[in-house]
């Protein structure tokens, strides 16, 4: 097969961080960030793969990152997207050549390759091969929200607590935590927005629900913390809600932040609590996760969460594909039809 | 030698925790918080030793305390203070027994029975025997301070770094750290309110002064960040200053709070640097670490201690020495004295 040499892409109009006020992953227009426009095709550097993508996902942190919003400098000119499956159609090196014609999914984009692409260049290594008996749905999706679920229930796990809460609960990330929860016999308590949003995290595991517009949020929260005793908040929201729950949290409690869908800083109301009830207040990025890992454990977890899409315990929930050369017009509206998924097909 | 049934006090006026706004370690009088008055001798229970107390000493602790900011509850009509030096005279238990007519150290307080009193019952097995090199007026402050600062130390010998930065820098325990980093090659960091501490502090051991009130604060404390990488925190202060400072450390900094000697909460202005940076949050308590800590690892830690006073490597510096009988009046007055510590005998 002849590779073509220029593909199309959404491609980043900007290049490091922002120094306008952070508008959070809601996005009206694309116009303002990204171009659709062709690209060379990327060549594959020493170790690394050329996949032909199948289709890509969009995530929160797609959205934070081509606004500058992400904690990591853009790159000006170069494709935007994280996180996709495809096809290896090159590779440079040993194992990169073992990849070819194989399906793989793949985590990008940082570094000035990205997935809202035809093509794209990422290192062998961080290439997962996809089972076949795995729908593309899933495997487009499945390291960022998957892996960050499985790995943080490890933290949960180590919490010595069979109770944890969970703040934007309805999230692609709170539903797949939610079944996680309830097979491993852990008791989620969710926080989210909409009472229309309760049956259904409900159904998919989440023990609670905790709507952030109840009158009696302090009172139930207050109910749980005495009952259930949590001892970790996982928290992609950052914001003085987050905080006043690890307020009400027993002793011990960690505060694990992950993200900040918030853009107003947080207040710590009782820095006494971190020296007296032994509490601490942290991050958590994937990316750091990868890093520290050993390969052991990252095969363990690939293997863990593959399986539980294979089994139907976990289905990626899709509600809109959107074609590359669309995005420009569909994207933002495909964003706004509700609580699932937008992939972006090439 | 016949026990006395009957000894002065300073006594809590109050139970439980203060609901008023808080107004941190200033004091202007003892009387809304504390009588000078008879009490019991108390009786040593199961395992508790009886200690004629020879000094106890004044720590900020101790004052919020008594005005119920501690986040530890009073008891109402129980002597107050947490630390001091005097000989055991009565002891239940084998162990007890042994310490009879020994010099200790010790620390109590908080569950009913003072140091701010003639007598004090502690449990025998947190008393220190003190060397008899060592001067009442180091061992009477030998625990709270001293093995704070040394435990504490820990933490920065452990994070990679060879700097740190200490809040409230001219405080007893800033004034120990100094010492301790100098002799051991690590580059201290002081933040101190007046320009006049500086050559004090720096003669006993630290490496770099920011006074708060510098207009160049911002630029110095960056340009130190810059060419010490400190990784550790060290703050008493947990303010908004505190926040920024962190705020300013590079990747992998530890907040670490010890005390809130200010009254109004910190916001936490880059969330964003828990995930990316791998910075945490989270609090040092004394009396966790003697509960974590083995034995051998305290035994270690506090002939670490004497060692430092009985060379003069440490030393204690006392502005004041104010009877029990005297404290009511004369307390308040000795603790403007200057930055000193303040001791009260029997």
């Amino acid at each position: 097969m002849t590779l073509p040499t220029t593909m199309n892409a959404l491609v980043l109009k900007h290049g490091g961080l922002s120094d306008a006020p952070r508008t959070g992953a809601a996005i009206d227009s694309l116009e303002p960030y990204l171009d659709y426009c062709p690209l060379p095709v990327p060549r594959p550097g020493p170790g690394e793969v050329l996949i032909k993508v199948r289709m890509a996902s969009v995530n929160p942190s797609d959205l934070y990152f081509i606004k500058g919003e992400y904690g990591q400098p853009r790159v000006k000119g170069a494709a935007a997207g994280f996180e996709g499956v495809g096809d290896v159609v090159d590779g440079n090196g040993l194992y990169a050549r073992y990849l070819k014609g194989k399906r793989v999914a793949f985590v990008g984009g940082v570094a000035g390759s990205g997935a809202w692409a035809e093509y794209i260049a990422v290192s062998a290594a961080t290439c997962v091969v996809v089972k076949p008996a795995m729908r593309d749905e899933d495997a487009a999706g499945h390291v960022v929200n998957p892996v960050t679920a499985w790995t943080m229930f490890d933290i949960v796990r180590q919490s010595g607590s069979k109770s944890f809460i969970f703040t934007a609960g309805f999230s692609q990330l709170g539903k797949l935590m939610a079944g996680l929860a309830r097979d491993h016999g852990y008791s989620m308590i969710a926080v989210i927005r909409k009472p229309s949003q309760a049956a259904h995290l409900q159904s998919l595991g989440a023990a609670h629900v905790l709507i952030e517009s109840d009158p009696e949020f302090d009172a139930r929260l207050a109910a749980l913390c005495k009952s259930e005793k949590p001892r970790v908040l996982l928290d992609a929201v950052a914001g003085q809600r987050a905080a006043d729950i690890f307020t009400a949290m027993p002793a011990r409690a960690r505060w694990v932040i992950y993200g900040k869908l918030d853009t107003a800083p947080p207040t710590i109301p009782e820095t006494g609590q971190l020296i007296f009830m032994d509490k601490k207040i942290e991050g958590f990025w994937l990316t750091k996760w990868f890093k520290r890992a050993s390969l052991i454990e990252k095969l363990k977890t690939l293997r863990g969460v593959q399986n539980r899409f294979i089994s139907g315990a976990w289905k990626t929930e899709v509600v809109a594909t959107v074609k590359l050369s669309d995005a420009m017009q569909d994207l933002p509206e495909a964003l706004k039809l509700g609580d699932g998924k937008v992939m972006l097909v090439p």
